[in-house]
C-alpha cells in the first residue's frame, strides 16, 4: 500500500484562556493534521502541534514520501532524517512523528487491526488520564466562558469538580508557575483537602530556582505523587531530587533519548512525561517504556493542546506501554468541544478511555470540521504562539522568563 | 485469528565437535519447534535452544495460550508469566521469546506482510553474518568429518577460507577460552594475517582473569574490532575495560535488561550481543537497539547452535534494528546440513542473508525433517546437554571452570 499524498492542514481552535509561566494561551491554539492518502483509498491520520515552522518542515517531508509503502516505516524516517537534514534531530523526529501515526492508522485500517495490535498488544484496555487544571481569566474578551475564573483555591475547586463530573478522572494535576510558591502550595494544599483521595501533581514548568524548589518540595510533601519540573535542566533537578523528599518528574529537561544518559547518571528524575509527538513517534515511546522499566523510573505522558487524532494516538501507546504507571496529562476536555473525529470513537469513564478496538486509531475524521479549522488558521494573524504576548495585552510588564522565584 | 494449538516438538540435530570453555559439542545440538495453530489454518513457526528443562516450561505454557489471539501479544506475555510464576524472569521470558516470534510469524501469514513490516519496517534489506570459527575436532567418532580438524592456526585458517567460499563472510569470529591466552592470541595473529581486510572478533567465554584479560587485550590491540567476554562479571569486566585498548563485548555480563544499568553506570562494556531467545523476543531486542543507541553502545547479535527459524527470526530482527552496527554471530553453516525448513527462503551472499520478503518469518517448515529431528531427540540418551562430559571422553581430567587463566 503506497503513499500517494500527504495532505497537511494547518489548523487553529478555540482554546480558553489558560495561564502558564509563559504567559496565557491565545484564543486559538494551532496544529496540524495530516491526513496520509494511498493507492488503495485509505487515508491515515495524524496530528501533531502546529506553527508555521512545524507546518513547513512537513511541507519539506511531502515529496519525498509520497510513493514509499505504508509499512516502510524504516525507509520512510529516513527519508524524514535526509530531507530535514538542514534541521536538528529533535525537530526531525518530531515531524516524523505524526508520519508514523497515519502510517500506522492506514496500516491498521488496511489490516483491520487497532493500532494497538501493531504495537504488540495491549497491556490494558482502559487507559487513565488526569484532569489537567489551569488558572484561567474568565474569558477571552473581558466575559466569562463556560468554565469562569480560576485565580484562588476555590476557582480550582470549582474547576476541578467541574472536571470530574464531566470526565470522572480519578486524579489531578495543576499547571502552576503563574503565582509566587507560596500561593501555588497553599491552593495545591486546598485542592487536596478538599479532594484527598485524589493524586496530585504540580508543574510549575521551571518556575523555580534550585533553593526554591527544595524548599517548596518539602512543604509539599505528603500532598502530590509527584513534583513536576520545578526548576530548569538536568544538573537543576539533579540538585532537588537530592534534597527532595518528592520524586521529580520531567517533560522538560528529557525531551528526547539523549538526555536519558545524563538525567539516569546524575539522578535527576524519578519519572519521565513521554510524548510521542515530542519523541519521534509510538515506537519510540513504547521504546522509552523499557528503558523506564530498566532504570526503575515512572512513566507518564505529557500533553499539549490537542484534539482526537492525538488522543487516540495517547490512547493506543499507553496501552501496550507496560511502563506507564501513572494517569496521563490531556488538555483535551479543554478542546473538545471543537474535535475534528466522528463523536462516539472516544469515550471518558471515570477517567479513563477504553482503547477503540477499530481499525487503525479507531477514529474517523469529519472533514467540514477540518475545513472550518483549517479556515480559522487562516484567518489567525500570526502563525506563531505566543502566549507571552497575549498574557501582556492584560498584563503589560509580564517577562516570562524562568526561573522566576 | 486464535491460538487452537501450540505443538511443542524437541529436536536434536547433527553438531560438529566444536570447542569452547566448556567442553566439546555433543555429537547432536538440542532445540525445540514450536507450531502455533491458529483457527484460520495458519500457522506460526517459532525455535529456541532445547534441552529437558526449556521444553518443559513450554509444555507449562500451553494449555493457557489456547484461545487467545495471536496478535494479543500483551496478554500472551502475561500469561506466559503467570503459568510460570516459579521461575525466574529470565527463564519466562526465555519461554515467552519463541512464542512471540510463531505468533509474529501467524500476524505476518495472515496478513501478508513479512514480520519486519510489523516490527516496524526495515533499515536494511540484507543482514550481514560473520564466519564463526571453532576449534574442532576432527569428527565425533575419530574419522574425520567434512570440516576436518582445526586445534592450531593452520586449522582455523582453512576453516575461514572454506566459510569464507561458501557463505561469502566478510568478518570472523574465533570461538577461544580452548587453549591458553598466548596460543590463542598467536591464533588470532595469524588470521589477521591471513585475512587483514576482515574484522575480526575472539570470545574467550570468561575463561581469563581480570589480569590476564588486561595484559592479552593489550596483546590483541589493533588485531580485533572487539574482544567478547574475556572475564566474568560486570565488575570484573569493567575492570578489563577500564585497562584495555579493545572495546569489550558481552552476552554473559549483560544477558538481561536489569543487567544494564549496572553494565553502563560502571562502563563494562561498549558492545551488548542481542539474542532474542535470551531477551525475550524480537521485540524486546529492538528496544535494546534503542538503549544501545542511546547510551552510544553498540549492538551486536549472539548465537547458539540453531536452524532456520531462528535464522529467519534473526535476519528480520536484525533488518529493523538501525543500532546494530556489527555483523551478526551465527552458527547455522554448522548445521546447516540438518535445516528443517525448505531451502531457498535464506540465502547466503556475501556474508549477508536477504530479509525474506514472503509473509511472515518467509520460511516454510519441512514436516518430514522435523520428525526426522523429533525421532533424533526421542533417541538421545540425554536430554541435557553436557559440552564438559563430551569433552572428558577423550580429556578425562577436563575441568570447566572459569576462569581458567
Amino acid at each position: 500500500m503506497v503513499i500517494e499524498d500527504l495532505i497537511i492542514t494547518p489548523i487553529a481552535f478555540a482554546d480558553p484562556p489558560l495561564l502558564n509561566v509563559w504567559g496565557t494561551h491565545e484564543p486559538t491554539a494551532l496544529r496540524v493534521v495530516l491526513q496520509l492518502a494511498t493507492d488503495e483509498g485509505i487515508v491515515g491520520l495524524g496530528e501533531a502541534p502546529g506553527g508555521a515552522s512545524r507546518v513547513e518542515r512537513l511541507m519539506q517531508i511531502r515529496e519525498h514520501v509520497v510513493g514509499l509503502s505504508v509499512f516502510d516505516l524504516g525507509r520512510i524516517e529516513a527519508v524524514v532524517h535526509s530531507a530535514l537534514a538542514g534541521v536538528g534531530v529533535r525537530e526531525r523526529l518530531a515531524a516524523y512523528a505524526p508520519l508514523e501515526v497515519a502510517c500506522l492508522d492506514a496500516q491498521g485500517k488496511a489490516l483491520a487491526l487497532p493500532v494497538s495490535d501493531l504495537l504488540g498488544g495491549r497491556v490494558r484496555d482502559r487507559v487513565e488520564y488526569s484532569a489537567y487544571l489551569f488558572y484561567k481569566w474568565a474569558g477571552h474578551d473581558g466575559d466569562s466562558d463556560e468554565w469562569g475564573e480560576a485565580l484562588d483555591a476555590d476557582g480550582l475547586v470549582a474547576e476541578a469538580h467541574t472536571l470530574i463530573s464531566e470526565y470522572g478522572f480519578r486524579s489531578l494535576k495543576l499547571k502552576g508557575g503563574v503565582f509566587d510558591p507560596a500561593t501555588e502550595i497553599d491552593h495545591v494544599a486546598q485542592l487536596h483537602d478538599a479532594f484527598p483521595e485524589f493524586p496530585l501533581r504540580l508543574d510549575p514548568n521551571c518556575a523555580w530556582s534550585v533553593e526554591t524548589s527544595i524548599k517548596s518540595a518539602r512543604r509539599l510533601d505528603g500532598m502530590l505523587e509527584y513534583l513536576e519540573d520545578p526548576t530548569p535542566g538536568i544538573e537543576g533537578m539533579a540538585a532537588v531530587q537530592a534534597s527532595s523528599p518528592l520524586p521529580l518528574a520531567t517533560n522538560m529537561c528529557v525531551t528526547a533519548f539523549d538526555d536519558l544518559p545524563q538525567a539516569i547518571d546524575r539522578r535527576a528524575i524519578q519519572i519521565v512525561l513521554g510524548d510521542h509527538h515530542a519523541w519521534g513517534g509510538m515506537r519510540r515511546v513504547a521504546q522509552l517504556g523499557r528503558i523506564c522499566e530498566t532504570w526503575r523510573l515512572g512513566l507518564a505522558m505529557h500533553s499539549n493542546s490537542h484534539l482526537g487524532i492525538s488522543l487516540a494516538a495517547m490512547t493506543h501507546l499507553a496501552s501496550v506501554t507496560p511502563a506507564l504507571t501513572f494517569a496521563c496529562d490531556t488538555h483535551y476536555p479543554w478542546n473538545a468541544a471543537e474535535d475534528l473525529v466522528r463523536p462516539g470513537a472516544l469515550v471518558f469513564e471515570g477517567g479513563a478511555v477504553a482503547v477503540p478496538a477499530a481499525p487503525g486509531l479507531g477514529v474517523e475524521l469529519v472533514e467540514s470540521k477540518l475545513a472550518e479549522l483549517h479556515e480559522r488558521y487562516l484567518s489567525r494573524k500570526s502563525h506563531l504562539r505566543s502566549d507571552a504576548a497575549y498574557r501582556r495585552t492584560r498584563e503589560p510588564g509580564f517577562n516570562p522568563t524562568v526561573p522566576r522565584w
